[in-house]
């Protein structure tokens, strides 16, 4: 855990968010800048700083897994979904935990930003 | 191996692709329509749809992990680089044989498309 961390704070239940999911691994909240009609963040409970900080790779299996879980309960596979990481402030990471964005419920340009 | 799949073909080494990395799981190659400097696709060697088809959630960790070796070995850490997955055509998934767009080289906007 990162005391300073937003998310971490999440996890620890001392932050405020909307949270949609949780079990031992991962927590799934709603982003407060949502640039969809769905945008989710999969958040791992361990704190990891960027997909780079990754030490286990299984981290991956258990946040991408919940990603495609939640969107199977909300139904977003006919429409499609949109999954994102940025690693580094360069390509838009703004929080310094691991996160999957989640985005679905509209048409996506592209490129990707 | 799915015989129609454009990616299995490559996978084959039936079609033509520009390959930077290929190990026993994952083949990496440059998107012929790139979208940024660096913008390369990971590949599962085997074949599945789409990120809602996958039944082994450890091919999470095999091309996820991939994408950050390549990142790193490519020096993209510093400037920062985005993964993005297309679940189903009505989030811009072209080919149906799952695959993880890693982009770099340039400044990235938000929302990601």
């Amino acid at each position: 855990m990162d005391h300073e961390c937003p998310f971490c704070r999440i996890v620890q239940g001392r932050g405020k968010a909307d949270i949609l999911y949780s079990d031992n691994d991962v927590v799934v909240i709603r982003d407060i800048h949502p640039k969809a009609p769905v945008h989710l963040l999969v958040i791992p409970k361990r704190h990891v700083g960027s997909a780079d900080d990754i030490e286990d790779p299984s981290t991956w299996s258990t946040v991408m897994d919940a990603a495609v879980k939640v969107a199977r309960e909300l139904g977003l596979r006919e429409g499609g979904y949109r999954l994102v990481v940025n690693c580094g402030a360069g390509a838009g990471q703004t929080v310094n935990h691991l996160h999957v964005h989640l985005l679905a419920g509209r048409v996506f340009g592209w490129p990707p930003g």
